[in-house]
């Protein structure tokens, strides 16, 4: 089989990975990268980690060429761009994996609260399957278009989709506290981004707003069974790649710790991605680094009634392309690890 | 006046610190600094920013010669060893301040249950005052023994004073999120302060088991006026220094974030080293870095009924050795920020 | 005494690292600080880090007003912009401190070859003074116009002087491999400077092509009274702050590494910023970050014949602001280290 | 085929890497990971990046069952341990491939001037290959015990190599000023290691006596012919992983830069593993960070008649791991860059 891909805003730091991990995917061919900034001029220019790899060239976007030339397109484009490119791609056999936010609230009206756009292609959303392999493998199977989840949702979901599912916390009482590494904030420009100013720093940000807040909560609540609320916090951590979320819930009732660690090790029992750290070990960003894996840990608190559950991601990776690759596997009917089995660097 | 000043434990990263400070105060003499591994050693050779503004040498503990020579002693050793130099110190007229753990709990049970060592000075336990100079500024004054806070507790319990005293949040629901610097670690040796661990990584540790909790919630429960039980989680940041609290409660009762703010600064108002940030700004590590402020800021999520609170604070300086010299001036009745005011380094 | 003190281009870091410096002058008065985009925003707004410490606002540059206002004049902008305002001043009684490049190059063709902009202040070169106060400390006590030298070529020119005054080495064997942190970069945004391109990244850049070679070949030709060619290589170091520069010789004759660290200590003897570090000790940047100092090393190789020179400076403060205040101070006949003694942070 | 490989001082860092990199190897089988720390212990839990990827454990060396089980071993050990293991080794037709020092000088009177310890394995030396695959392939082939170069030797050589074979460069001249991320140094505790040491600091170590240095003497002798004596200067950069090297040397005789660009890509033509950058392009450390690239950039200065060679590459990897693993490669006759191909991450 080969699978003729596009990617769309192939120059951003996830475009790149997609390029990267696509590029020892044996059943991809790779048709087009599309940029608005370095149209013309050779990918490995724009990434000179890729020279000698890669001999493309960035090329404006050509959008009936692309549905034409494709089997299947990446969509890595900030959110309130893929809604027309879906708009277009619908029912013409192409599929479609957003890295963007368009598709993945199924509620528009909560879309357009918290990302302050007009969604203009509603009637696509009941389409879009929510691209979480371990909650969804099997709709996304025959999905045509996948909304691929945030980075910080994907960190904190797998970490509190076994206790929700089995009721085991009390909902109200959710705080998802996230710290992520700066690639999560893209190559555009910014003195957020400004080494000197985030070097050997570490501050909160959009807390109470963050535009993930909605995603977290409708799927938490899709497990739940009924509405939640959580807060959560956002974090800018000093190294360039990594989420790590630290979760905390109180138990309805009191569960020993290690009954826990069985749970989830059930849940995820299958799962090539998901690591449930034995007891007394807990998750580390670099232990993911340049992985596909989410780590998951836990501790119970019998002082508090609460369970801590640490969950870790590469952000990049996990968080944004390696799961849309996964996406595209499950589409495919691939092989579910092609091109992201493997453990990281260490150190 | 000239303050004749030892340092017990003077090569640790806390006790460098303190050599840096008291090194531009204008009252005090440096009289000895103590060591185990550089006895006889040019104190610059082991620190050698310090080349040229200090001529010292590392020497040996000798406690009657200190107690001799010295106005005011400095304990910058690991939890178990200042109870002996205070048995000994005690009716001497000499100024104890104690970096390390051993007079922090009023309660020798819960020293001895979280720090498995036996506590041996209990009788002094009642004349140790707890050094947070913003809480106990007049008992500070009076005191021959201070227990300087440790750099959790530090950001944690200036964050959380206003709210507790006003009785504005459920305490059963507190949680405190901190992340701290690897130079809270200390200088000695360990795979977790090995650069090649520790750079590009992030993690938590000691989950519902550090022994910062009980400080931090007796402190909490002395301001509340009864008992609290917290969920205290550190983190490991890597950078140097800086602890970044993010705290999480339930307000009792719907408050406008405007309001809190308020009375934040109110009661913040005559302290010199805290800054309450204006509505809309948050505290970042490196604002305070090398100071010894404590910047706090806050948020109210009406959508959950939580107030989240964020402190930061250099940890080498607010969360140890600037807190102990702020207590040194107060013990001396010297303007409280000798040798401590002015703003830190950025970028 | 008091300065009144006016900084054109307060905004950027050496602006702020100004302030900073400034603050805790006792002879100093800061009357304007000017910027371009930040025109009526609170200074401690775009630098939080002086909350509570700076109450002024940033203004557009009146030079009518400044030059009436002032005693002494900063300015911190890009090459280029300091020509318009020395026209302006010649004459007036201001002192000018300029810590771009318009007034360092003596040969105004030197400055149109490197810089490519036109001199036109051709005439006031020769008032101009190298603010190199271990070398010029007399001149710049009479100037009213001192151009600070640059960063890298405070850190090359002190690394060498004592041998090439006294004709110790083949001024054609020179070799100066500079490696500085990112701050040197300024606060504007470019790819160059942006987290994830720069954090575990190092590279050279412009490879005998950097307009401080000039700089540099000027003041070791004045020193040696000849003409000199160096290759100098800056590099990009994953810090904030620092510039370590390698510095590499032939000897014209062999001589003992003991008495070259002689010569050194004699040649520095006086300097209060100098620092000559005993044998066996090399600088490293982090014994001199936030510090005026400049740390000098060496050893010689007897199998090549060559001496190699290792020489740290804080690039913002020795490089940059600090060697300004340093020259303010002669300017005015104050203590050279008056805002400017201690040592640094550490760790 | 199946190789069977054994790894002698599996814990360490470049032995981390060896499994990291030979987990994906498709030929070979692991048979065993001597440790002298971790003796019984599940190797993950040493490195827990490889949970659920490697479930060997720990085992004290035991060199006759090695011997007996494996095709090849790998030693990755400090220098001074590899000779009795290869005294046993010799003549029972195991592929020895020595990551340490005490077979890469031919000259045992030079290993034991500049290691200070006896080498009582000199009658193998004559069999040794020097492993650097792009000089001395063939040898290789058919070696059966290759001394693994240095890292700093690898960058070093491989930006050297083509000047010196055509002569064009004055060989006294030559400065190797090298800077290497912290994972050099290994996995053993050491206050040089030690995060808040290491973190924001830069320095140089070991001028004119590193132990490389008469490693990449000897090898660029034997490529041009005579014998030859260069400066290299080894520094500490706060990063991970990565080596770069900026090379300096006069010219004989003045030459473009695109001839020697030219040059640089003919000699480096077939190599997997060097990529020669384009002209105006610069070899960065993170462009190669994780894999086994060389890669090489230079500029020549007319007004100094110098080249400046600039040499990347990732420690770990081409600087060890990676580089033995292609060793392996060819004493197998496997395709060399088996388990090796691919880019690295970005950012």
């Amino acid at each position: 089989m080969t699978i003729r891909v596009g990617i769309i805003g192939a120059t951003g730091y996830t475009g790149a990975e997609l390029v990267r991990i696509l590029s020892r995917h044996p059943e991809v061919e790779l048709v087009a990268l599309t940029t608005k900034s370095y149209i013309g001029k050779p990918y490995w220019e724009v990434y000179p980690h890729l020279y000698k790899y890669n001999r493309m060239t960035g090329e404006k976007m050509d959008l009936p060429y692309l549905l034409e030339a494709c089997d299947a397109i990446f969509i890595a484009l900030p959110h309130g761009h893929s809604m027309a490119v879906a708009l277009e791609a619908a029912g013409r056999g192409v599929k479609l994996i957003d890295l963007g936010a368009d598709f993945r609230l199924a509620d528009y009206r909560v879309y357009e609260q918290w990302y302050r756009v007009a969604h203009v292609a509603r009637e696509l959303l009941p389409a879009a399957v929510y691209g979480l392999p371990e909650l969804y493998r099997e709709s996304i199977k025959d999905a045509w278009l996948v909304a691929n989840p945030g980075c910080y949702p994907t960190s904190a979901i797998l970490a509190l989709a076994p206790l929700l599912e089995k009721k085991l916390i009390d909902p109200g009482t959710v705080i998802i506290d996230s710290k992520s590494g700066v690639s999560g904030a893209g190559r555009g420009l910014s003195l957020g981004s400004h080494f000197s100013e985030v070097n050997e720093n570490f501050k909160a940000y959009n807390i109470a707003g963050h535009r993930h807040t909605p995603e977290i909560e409708q799927e938490l609540g899709k497990i739940l069974g009924e509405e939640i609320r959580v807060s959560f916090t956002p974090h800018l951590l000093p190294v360039t790649r990594g989420i790590l979320s630290t979760v905390y819930a109180k138990l309805s009732s009191p569960v020993e710790q290690d009954e826990l660690l069985e749970l989830y090790s059930d849940f995820y029992r299958e799962e090539l991605f998901v690591r449930v750290m034995p007891r007394g070990m807990l998750p580390q960003i670099k232990w993911v680094a340049g992985t596909n894996h989410c780590d998951l840990g836990l501790v119970t608190d019998p002082r508090t009634g609460r369970v801590i559950i640490v969950s870790a991601i590469d952000n990049v990776v996990k968080g944004a392309s390696g799961q849309a690759v996964q996406n595209m596997n499950l589409l495919f009917g691939l092989p579910e690890d092609t091109a992201l089995a493997g453990p990281g660097l260490y150190p």
